[in-house]
């Protein structure tokens, strides 16, 4: 399984996704989920990828060319006019992959990958989308402001409580650790380290890419932090009137 | 879909379940999901039930022989000697009426339906048990002393974090209404009014057992302050320490 947010922000946008992969209990490993396009000035572009690792995978090559010779390579993803066709294009190659693995008389559903794409390309707005592994896509709006893929169950509640519009990139990032702190407390399959970006709008530049690991002082603050604050508020709540035993 | 949670505590038992079944969005009925037993003084049992709901309403039937005439019924879970026997007679009869409908040539994981037990029979413990399709079960343990069924992954968190063996039964109603208050903030198909019931250990009698709908105080109360007490409690964790855009 996998966990993976993005979020949008009056300042910009957040992502962050966990590295963990696994064809049963017994074979974990870790692999990067989040990949970066970036033309300083110009364009950034974040993906993040959720479902099977032969497809995600797949479709990262193909964005970035990777069949041809190092030097013929263009990425496809740094040379789209918008990040509507941005969209287009990752979905496309998604419904490429899947459709070039189905034939072989597979099941097409044991193949599904979902992405999350965002980023600001000059000229327009930051955008945030959310790819199907139909290949068709959702925009995020004021309304849905945030989109996760994989195990997103546990995380949720959280999300829908405390985000704002207006947070800071510290605080949109400490709401996406608690996130993934109560996944990763309850789902084996969601797994350390983390990798989270910040991209400010207006930057055309990623404003801070970090790993996060097992030993980070801040995850750590944060985890132990949250257990404890999330115990104090529960015991803050007026308990049960009714009598009882 | 459906949420039901049934608590071990050192006084006794604890479950609640919710009321809503939907096929489809546009379909969508109010069923009591708890079950109860009781011969006062003898012994108290309680089922709970998420999935089918043909499937459901048939297993418990049976268990009180509504096929029968009233004054020859005698339910069949009042005359068990043990609980461990009384999760057997579930089991065995969900998988009677699974296998009853699967001839027909349908799926029968359609017809799939998961149950949770728990009570009291003079001279045993209290006990609690989780009750599958396939008609196997486990028991809670010091461990896993609490089970869900149904719509189970956003509750979960707060379970794990606030849960202890030594809580009072107001404590654990006002920990069951916070996970089910998660619940119904993420997922349209658990719904209002919930169903509440404890039993005190030793009382062979169902110690109180109330209906918490929409206009409930103590549930307004637990449904507003989670939220305020939340975003306090992640407004006092520290904020990502690195510079951000």
């Amino acid at each position: 399984m996998t966990y993976c947010v993005g979020l949008q922000i009056d300042r910009g946008l957040v992502f962050m996704s966990d590295t963990r992969t696994n064809a049963g209990m017994d074979s974990i490993s870790s692999f990067r989920k989040m990949h970066v396009w970036e033309e300083p000035g110009e364009r950034v572009i974040v993906l993040m990828s959720a479902g099977n690792l032969a497809t995600t995978q797949a479709v990262v090559s193909l964005l970035e060319e990777r069949s041809k010779a190092v030097p013929d390579r263009h990425s496809t993803v740094m040379e789209t006019p918008s990040m509507y066709q941005t969209a287009r294009l990752v979905g496309d190659t998604v419904k490429e992959v899947i459709a070039g693995s189905a034939p072989a008389g597979q099941n097409a559903d044991a193949f599904g990958a979902s992405f999350i794409l965002g980023g600001q390309i000059r000229g327009s707005e930051p955008r945030l989308f959310m790819i199907y592994p139909e290949g068709n896509f959702i925009e995020a709006t004021e309304d849905t402001p945030f989109f996760q893929i994989g195990e997103t169950k546990y995380g949720k509640p959280i999300l829908i409580r405390a985000y704002d519009r207006q947070m800071t990139f510290a605080e949109a990032a400490k709401l996406m650790l608690v996130s993934f702190d109560s996944t990763l407390k309850s789902n084996l399959s969601v797994g350390l380290p983390l990798d989270l970006l910040f991209y400010g709008r207006d930057s055309f530049r990623v404003s801070l890419k970090k790993r996060i690991g097992q030993d980070d002082t801040y995850y750590r603050t944060v985890s132990d932090g949250w257990s404890a604050a999330l115990k104090a508020a529960f015991q803050q709540l007026p308990d049960f009137p009714d009598q009882a035993p």
